[in-house]
């Protein structure tokens, strides 16, 4: 590992919280240069919901490379964009009644909040976007001065015009959020103004697993009509099927003016990003939002296949709710036998538990990967323990990393109360 | 196509240029799905300096997919990031005698850029960044700054704070515009200010392949040292041997502080993105620039295998001088043909003819993909026919190629006489 | 009045409401050049708080003009200006127990603001302003910004960085927006980041009269000393005698690190304005914030006077707590008199009463000018009827202006009742 | 003394240079308080055109102050207000065919800039002004971002959107400035974008004295007017016949979309300011620019007085013209007496004398004080001896001053020479 030492920048961070060289990988089980196996529950920070290297993928990009398929192709059209596009259309948009343009930005998703953010700018002519409480969207210029976390936007070095930010449902206890929200928008003395449109996630990854309820979601959207602002859900971390079902708000009955979607959209772990947009808003100008790599075809290839593999029918949908169902009776009984001293986040397969500080938080981490489980804190004081596994683990393993995981915050809590005595 | 029309944003551009199916490509061919062969001047804009999936490193690739090798690792530690890094440090860094530090950022050229403006603005406190007219840098809301074209800044619908644009080498004829650089940079009342770094291209790619000269390019690194700015080198389309050496500045003698790679990186077309700094300049914070595509293995599977295959002497740098000298025997003599119509552009492998308006410079890359050649044209007025083969390229395609192209620009020199008369 | 029609620019105001020309002026008195009288509740906006033309500091002026005493004379030692300050620290400063150092600049209200915003800026070396909803704080573009009307920055034509608005006590009903502003401060992911420092008024003048309790202050100060943020109070309406005390705060015990004062502090009418700062903020470089008029030396004059006549005993702020008490029982009764269709807000001789509507509040200031009252409404919708007579008011007068308005708004009552029927 | 450094913050600056206290003064002449005299050089830095206390403004400002005219009116119509605007439009611009609205603005320059800065963007919907290499137009944050010098840009502590420096004329030394400028603005890739409007001063008064020629002053109209860009002649120090003539740019035969004035125009030394905008461009809507002192009423008894007094015909301007030449000749001997030791800056009652370093400058500037004459540096390191002495200035004492000057200077030279060998 000297190299990565001597070579690498300071930069370099999940490297440090798991000091091992990992080789190869299948579905939910990381496995080390050595020989080592450890149980993923960080899914690549949910860019894996199918899996490392899934099966039914890897024979088809196997396939197109083997074939010559156009690797790097811009915008150009090919047949595996074409592909993905019919499948997309036919799997996702059209049994949802939803009616979208795709574009396709470079494959990162801080490159489609990029794009989404300007398409709220130019469409309205007006400049600030509302942003919420420990929101993350990426650490370029445009997408960090959307992100709540002051570590991302103090690196910019600059004050970040064009963003005000309002608490996020739950943020001030009980009372409405959206009522704020709604106050300032009448009041043309608020210091808000007219936003160009908010930007928000349903369930929130980076910030601490907070999840909107349906009620503030449906209220944001009123707002968003009546005070007519684009509605951007990013949905990078939790759409593709997180949330147990393809869009994190799909069971809400909303219908966002703009979506952002990234991570596992690419099935294989490859780069892809994408907006999905309302026709009407679709003013772009041919290439004004560029990007080398907005065609990368081989995640085109695995990303049609993973819709076609699990977006057929309601079946894998419904094997996550079940799976997101015993991940919550576990982590509720591990509240449950420490009473007080924890708070469960999250719905669906973005579940985690809050700890009392991002100290213990970290050590419940470290003692998993020492046995053999990979799982990361998040949170603005990084005190939740996030379970992001693939949505594909087996049954067996993710009750073997569970069982790993109460462990560790039974000794955590153990060493807690030994070194108060 | 319709699928194409139907789903896709308005955004797409180079599909419009080049309204076919590809399907297949192999080194500096494209082949359509009915078949039709392209020979490819274009290079996915500077990414493909191997060709299309350049069959020395396709194997190594399907090899890696093959055994599950990790595919999805965020920064973690794989062992392709851990070859890569040898690798490149033994074959680019130590022979150049460079001693830098390697951020992995997001795999996209304007991720990288973003991380360097950060670089130079924590480093040094300060905010503005010098840019030069008609450089490009992405279109993220950092790189947007500092491009100077009007399109991309207009798109981000916010006034860009931190940048200050300076004339180019040449920009103003004879005039040597280091000159008012540097009275701007003495002179506290210039409205300059002390800036944090400048950002430079050493051939401008998107702006119209205006090379700086070597006096100019050290004339401006003394001028970085002197007031203690940091000078990042954008090398993402001039880099990787597309000049005719690894680095588009290498043969000037000049040691960048801040270096960023992208585009022809990765090898075979794979996203990949990085950023070259001195290790003073190394004050990162762990993950304080992330993203989630930052480690794509394959990338460094195939962008290994690039530097082994062309790297180990300079043998193919030599053949791409060789080549970029036909090229530009070549463009002189079209030149001559059509004394005062055009003016030749650029160096290395990245040359062209700037026609005397945008039409005319679109109208031949139209005629030539009618006869089977893809081209594309750059500058502010989109006036420069621009040539960025695969430096692979065989010999007797590159002379094809511009063949068809002298064809082409003697009609269109054709349509105007007999339009004018 | 034809001359201002064709002359003067659109963005004339006051003078729309009250179509007349005003000639002369005597304490509380407005005489037109046809010799009508109004009565004035407008105050010159919180200027005039010893009345028009003060008999006690009109001879000093002339005085001093006959003597040809120095008009204009930069930031030079002059006599006016040493008997001000000598004036200022016998009189105000030093029976409170403050210890400031007085920074002159250019004569306006929004000159003291940027000046302050400076201060705060430079001493922490952050950016982030913190401001209140309904706040106001001037035109110019750093006062703009901390602004919360949106009329104001609307008209900047430029998304303006560097602040970050919170709600003011009492915003978001029994809500305790502190709260929320402390949770704020320590999430850091909370978007706000570590402001630089906070400006608040402790009366919102143009906001609508909203009055911050004295907990609501106690709290404000708490937390920018636990959060290292300086405090700027912006007393230049609320100042001055016009809360019943010389400053604002006053009577709630708290030291804000930086004081705006202006409007009535040159007692006469006459441009001034300055900036009280701590000494340990003092960290100008000579020079650093200039301005041609920052020394308007009859200013000092007036002001001098005005601190000698008013400010050796506690006898004026006693009568002016008096008549604000007069004022509160009048609006009392008025409110009392049409249950619901109005709110009382503000302190002090700082007075006024909140409106259904706009359009019924200026409907009532109409009506009022009709009867000889010059009176003007505040508020984000114009919908608080505002009272600022000058705090020297003779009772009498004082009795008749509220006697007309209590009529004007009876009046306007019952024009609603009969329009609605 | 003492009480202005126990008290007044460390930002006072030219008391520095003249540490005496000032207590009346007539027109070049100021006196201290203990009866020692001053030639003032100075001039109010331009707001002294009619000298100190102009007897013939004087009386009638007592007369109105007697008569309790109307002192603080806010913007309400007044008979102050009326006589001035009369007197300005018969005086001033119908005489020159100039057809303007008048804008009232808080008092001070700045005001009337940033007042001047949301004229061009509000009309044109764009953001970026282009300002010039040494211009100085305040130090509020709208006109700090326009202006060049470093030491005001930086006291505001973040980066200043909207606006671009272009070299003034000169700058370059033969090279045509205005050719960079019309490239950069011909050129969408130049990083300028399309401007909203310039701002530029005919003669830079803090920059140094630059004089901008009338080819030049032309050239950037006829630009302004090809490209659509708002043209703001800031004339706060240059106007109000300190060229020799009412405006800077008269003589030129240029049109201004919009002018500022202010610093002489008051004619006492009063606060004043106002913007002149062409009809089109007056597109205010009520209030949008306020401010609590922008009607001056005392200012608009001297101003009008100083108009009637000195531009009913052209014998002041004439007299003007020819006191500059005498200082023309003056300056342009001591220049030869000490060839190549200094340069000849400025035009009519706005010249100097660039001195080798600011260090020398100062030295001269101090040496003059000692002997009776109150002189200032500008220029971006203070390397420029400004002559700014009232337009009323008696022959005599413009003689007397110049000599001390000439000596100062000769004593200046002859200690550089002993301290060299």
């Amino acid at each position: 590992m000297e190299i990565f030492n001597q070579l690498e920048s300071n930069v370099r961070g999940y490297c440090r919280s798991f000091p091992v060289v990992f080789e190869s990988a299948r579905n939910a089980v990381l496995t080390t240069v050595d020989g080592d196996d450890y149980i993923d529950f960080l899914g690549g920070a949910g860019t894996l919901n199918y899996g490392h290297n899934n099966p039914q993928f890897k024979q088809a990009l196997i396939d197109y490379i083997e074939a010559d398929g156009v690797t790097h192709g811009l915008d150009m059209h090919t047949g595996a964009k074409e592909a993905f596009l019919h499948s997309f259309n036919e799997l996702i948009l059209k049994p949802r009644d939803m009616d979208y343009k795709v574009q396709f930005t470079g494959p990162t998703g801080t490159n489609a909040v990029e794009a989404a953010l300007k398409i709220a700018r130019k469409n309205t002519g007006r400049q600030t976007i509302v942003s919420f409480t420990n929101g993350f969207h990426g650490v370029t210029q445009g997408s960090a001065a959307v992100t709540a976390n002051g570590k991302y936007k103090k690196s910019i070095g600059m004050a970040l015009p064009g963003v005000h930010f309002m608490p996020y449902d739950g943020y001030l206890g009980d009372f409405d959020t959206l009522k704020y929200f709604e106050k300032a928008l009448q009041d043309g003395s608020s210091g808000l103004g007219h936003p160009a449109g908010v930007i928000v996630e349903c369930i929130q990854g980076e910030g601490g697993l907070n999840a909107a309820s349906a009620e503030w979601l449906r209220g944001l959207q009123a707002l968003c009509r009546r005070y007519d602002m684009v509605m951007i859900v990013d949905d990078i971390q939790a759409g593709c099927g997180r949330s147990g079902r393809f869009f994190s708000f799909e069971e809400f009955g909303i219908e966002p003016d703009v979506i952002t979607l990234s991570k596992s959209l690419g099935g294989y772990g490859l780069p892809m990003a994408i907006v999905l947009l309302k026709e009407h808003l679709d003013t772009w100008k041919p290439g004004e939002h560029n990007g080398t790599f907005r065609g990368n075809n081989h995640a085109f290839i695995t990303a049609r296949r993973a819709l076609e593999s699990y977006w057929k029918n309601d079946d894998f949908a419904q094997a996550v709710r079940s799976k997101a169902s015993m991940v919550r009776s576990h982590l509720k009984q591990i509240q449950a036998e420490h009473g007080g001293q924890m708070k469960h986040k999250g719905r669906g397969m973005m579940q985690g538990l809050e700890m009392r500080t991002g100290e213990l938080a970290e050590r419940v981490c470290e003692l998993a990967f020492e046995r053999g489980l990979v799982i990361e804190t998040s949170g603005s004081d990084g005190q939740v323990v996030k379970i992001l596994a693939p949505l594909t683990i087996e049954e067996e393993q993710l009750k073997r990393g569970l069982s790993i995981l109460s462990q560790c915050i039974a000794d955590v809590m153990a060493e807690q109360i030994s070194a108060a005595s």
